[in-house]
């Protein structure tokens, strides 16, 4: 019952979030084909977040499939999670209608080290409630992904300032490997799912 | 619970789109009805977009009825569809607010298109993930709409350039062939449902 | 599985539009409490369209309750009743920020008065598919709060030309009528639920 | 059935209102650090409001963990504590936009307050409804936090035209209450759940 409230209200929140974004998009006051070209950053920085957004809601259906109890740590973890994802839509727009600069490249680099943190940390309130056999740490192996990204962003956030498109790169190569499917939880509830 | 939460998921985005595609039905100053008049053309617009957006929860929620097995290929083409549906606001907007001009109706049809070409690839994903015996294709058949839509939306892209009408025409005659109630899946579904 | 879904979908939808209605409600620029003055109609148009969308999500609810099987139609139906729904929160705002002026008063009343017609087809088509011993039909008995809402509404929007008072004093007294707890469903299916 | 339901709708509006706050945090015009400055006091009441919408769907969620029927009046008194949820991104953006200024400060806590005496009330018509052997009038024992905290705001609210931060004292004071892990309720259940 805990559980599948607590995915109901992270779906919700989720889907708000992606979007909202899209308002970001604001519609061009001319009727020509040229009116959409200053729109063209705000939209690649769209399409980034969305795939992030999409990225955070895979795995964190994942992961609540690979967890049997909610205590009320794991309730505000999540609830902390949400938080710096409901920041996105900021980040994005601002890093959007700025062309990429600097300073909301490097902001957006802090949301999302923060998310991932979240993330982090739920995952290991979650494993920790499971005890000694825990599933969901025999599923994230080593977590190679999850322990990869947060040191990518916190290199890329002040690089930033040097070249924002470095900053850029890292984001969409962080993207890039979480999009490879990642069958390790699949695999490991494969083998004990009824 | 995998697949009934891809099902929440998308309800929900589904419905935040449709609802906030009316905040682009400006609230006018005026006070009189005529104030409503420039409104009009956004008015269609959007009764045009929540009958496409109705026509997609429907078909999405027959489909995801005849799925057993959701894979992670099947949540990323979901979430690909979902980006596409996610731009009809913005084109929305910008064809109602300039009366149906042709670079709008035209950018309409792309994101009508892709949507299309989104909804086939996870229709195909499916598929393909039920085996020799899939019900999903036993149940769409030959699918000539799932085929003839996209052939129509190429045909009046290029045609709002010379006349738009003709392109708004074409977009409410797909709207009107997948209106028809579609008893396919529902019929094969009778079939074997207990 | 169908009907579930189509009650989350509703819900959704009723949930953003009773959301987003706030977003009419602008923060003011000064920082008295004088500044909030000119908020009081946004505000009272705000309550008057909370309580009929609750009385919609509420009589909503009771009706799928006693639903059996979803058609085509029902679907159809039921998206018809969302998207009058769905232009609340425009004439909401359009009502509040004119002071209750006369002909945002009128369309009001005209979008009050398409929703329970949409209401009326929904309903009818149920009892419709669950044959002569309908158990909604049993359930709502003669309706009457169903036949007398959408006949006021037809008298109060002429009438908001001559005065809009008496528009406004017969949507609060539907609401009213509505507001009062209605035991006939909730009764009808006390009898037959296990 | 009735339950889920309630549930979900106020989930979906609870993840709605946490989620279109963020919308007062308007992405700045400057692509400098120092442009994020006057947004400070924005997002500090952004995270206020965030904290305090987490308690209610937390406390929410437990309350209807140990309810086992919901009537009409409980339907109607959980939607009057949406409907005073539904004003905090208002109340939120006006005390951020305005520097915590004395009358945004005082209504924020006028909000606070009357969404605490509807969480009361609907507790109580839950209680009533189970009889006198209440799962939840056992869980929630004594109830100190929830006579507590509209106590404090009523304290607050008139001293926010004094000095503000004592009222911002208060509202920090009485989320921290809260945020503390209540185990009353997962006691209770704990002893009764299968």
């Amino acid at each position: 019952m805990t559980k599948s409230r607590l995915e109901a209200f992270s779906d919700g929140v989720i889907a708000i979030i992606i979007t909202i974004m899209v308002l970001e998009l604001k519609v061009p006051h001319g009727e020509s084909v040229e009116a959409l070209a200053p729109l063209i950053p705000v939209f690649l920085s769209y399409v980034l977040s969305f795939v992030y957004l999409g990225i955070y809601w895979n795995n964190h259906h994942h992961m609540l499939h690979a967890t049997q109890r909610v205590t009320g740590s794991i309730l505000w973890a999540n609830l902390h999670l949400l938080f710096w994802l409901s920041l996105v839509p900021f980040t994005t727009g601002w890093m959007g209608e700025n062309h990429f600069a600097a300073a909301p490249s490097a902001l957006y680099g802090v949301v999302l080290l923060m998310a991932a943190i979240a993330y982090w940390v739920l995952q290991q309130l979650i494993i920790a409630s499971q005890g000694p056999d825990s599933l969901l740490k025999k599923a994230i192996g080593r977590d190679w992904k999850g322990k990869l990204s947060p040191a990518l962003y916190v290199v890329a956030i002040p690089l930033a300032f040097w070249s924002h498109w470095i900053s850029q790169a890292v984001y969409v190569f962080v993207a890039l490997i979480w999009l490879v499917p990642d069958r390790r939880i699949e695999r490991a509830l494969g083998r004990i799912e009824p």
